[in-house]
């Protein structure tokens, strides 16, 4: 991705393992700030998911394989090191997919850290064959909509619910962005705005809240991101979601879901299947160390919400636009 | 309404006027602090209403009228006070309707704050009205949801929406309201929530994009306050409102308006009468004096929706509950 530095514009990734160590934009930091935050050792690189240094399903399996892949030079126990791993966030199938493949490269005899390094290229190469795929659906002067982040900081590079939008910026096309802010954690503002900006596409930053008041004005698509679909087509991703694929379908949008087939999860028979996270009710109640709620009043944080695969017009995927009642195909090949 | 104090609880109202001053509770400084300000210039009081020091239709309305009361008093222009009054805020039919009855009553002959006082009455009557009409939808057990802040700080006291709260609460029925917080101000996570702390009334806060999530998972019965309503229905409240009335509509949940007989305007025909304020984005990209979104990036800030009358299933008036195919009766009474 573009990243606009003192010195210039430098194409970086999101996370990246060099001389040794792994390194991430601590993407708590941004937009404010950019700090490369690096460690070699598995457990700090753990902790850099859960305590969301790194967010974004793809993201966190390319961080949780090198993860794995510094605890078996480590000498750690493969079974109990996948379970520390994969126990850092609950909802992303990535990260589970992830550390498998990664205990399966070592108990194969492949080199652990080349695995790792393959499995982030790979992960890269879907996301840019997910924009070539979806660039199509942007039109010139088309208003699209996407809520949290689904761009390059979630996936290493490129994006998926992002990645259409770079490919058609780059092709020529002139199109506006609304950015969804994405209470509380605001990924919405503080990502997408970022990346957009970085690649210099037009957009504006709305109240989560706004969404039905642009959809019914004139929006033409909403791409979104997922972090676990089931084999339905319901599919688990930042709370809210939901609200705007019903809202879409009232107002006759197109709703796409952009995602790797890797996010898709044939052993979840449908939505009911996906365990949803509720983090810290501190993420509602405070921002910036700065209390906002009445003291006594609680607050509920689901982190995800499920939407039914029927609200969806189409998955974007690294082999195509697959419509919801074709899943079946997909879901022999995960 | 209900005040915790240090010396014990209080019952207050949220603008009145006493020895010659209109007195407020400074609503941008809860819910952490409790600040009275207060004063005797009709100016000064119509920037309270400009900033947001007060807010919530009918209380702009009641601070709209002591204000025309003050200036008619200090024996300013009365056309020209009025023009200067219904300038604070475009939205809110309560303010024109509130300056416009002062301005009748001094024509008349009549003791303008006598005229403010009797006002203020009437619409603490309408709400405690209102709360007794509405109060039979809540259920016992039942779980709600509300939008942004129309309670007792809105409309001097009981409110709109949290009036038949209040009025189940008294009557002994155990509910829960969802609480959702209303970015970019968060009415409702400083305000609602407040309000239903001081009256003990069980609550959470939930992020404005939990809306679909909650109301999937059992909530029976969302009610919302307006700011103006036109003859066919359509109804101008608190951007995120729209979200709300599609969301409840898709799940099958009844949505009630709350809102006094003077919300009402005949003159608008239909939605698209209602001006909507766009409010400066700097209401969304910082908070508390620090910057949360890119620099370079903008942002909307719309601060109202306009939800179509045929999303409604009943307002609740002084009057009774009334469906939107017989509002008819009403605007003739406006």
């Amino acid at each position: 991705m573009k990243v606009k530095m003192a010195d210039g514009v430098q194409d970086m990734r999101a996370v990246w393992f060099e001389n040794g160590s792994l390194k991430l934009i601590d993407q708590r930091k941004l937009p404010l700030a950019l700090e490369i935050v690096e460690t070699a050792d598995w457990r700090r690189a753990t902790e850099m998911i859960r305590d969301m240094t790194v967010r974004g399903a793809p993201a966190i399996g390319i961080t949780a394989a090198y993860a794995m892949a510094l605890a078996l030079r480590a000498g750690e126990d493969p079974q109990k090191a996948a379970l520390h791993i994969k126990a850092a966030r609950p909802t992303a199938y990535d990260l589970f997919y992830a550390v498998d493949r990664i205990a399966d490269a070592c108990a194969s005899g492949e080199d652990v850290l080349c695995a790792a390094d393959g499995y982030a290229e790979e992960i890269v190469e879907k996301c840019r064959a997910i924009g070539r795929y979806g660039a199509p659906l942007i039109a010139d002067g088309m208003k699209v909509m996407t809520h949290c982040n689904a761009g390059a900081l979630a996936t290493g590079d490129w994006g998926t619910a992002l990645a259409p939008m770079r490919v058609a910026h780059a092709e020529g096309r002139r199109f506006f962005v609304y950015v969804s802010e994405t209470r509380p954690r605001l990924q919405g503002m503080q990502l997408t705005a970022w990346e957009l900006l970085q690649e210099g596409i037009d957009h504006a930053i709305i109240p989560d809240s706004a969404s039905a008041r642009y959809l019914r004005d004139g929006v033409g698509l909403v791409i979104t991101g997922a972090d676990r679909i089931a084999a339905n087509g319901d599919f688990a991703n930042k709370i809210g979601t939901l609200d705007k694929a019903i809202l879409a379908r009232h107002f006759g949008v197109p709703f796409y879901v952009a995602a790797p087939i890797s996010t898709f999860d044939p052993h979840a028979a449908d939505g009911k299947a996906i365990p949803i996270e509720c983090r810290a009710e501190e993420e509602m109640t405070c921002l910036g160390g700065q209390r906002l709620a009445p003291i006594g009043s609680r607050a509920l944080n689901p982190a995800f919400d499920v939407t039914p695969g029927t609200l969806v017009t189409g998955f974007i995927t690294e082999s195509g636009i697959i419509p919801p009642d074709s899943l079946s195909r997909i879901m022999k090949r995960v």
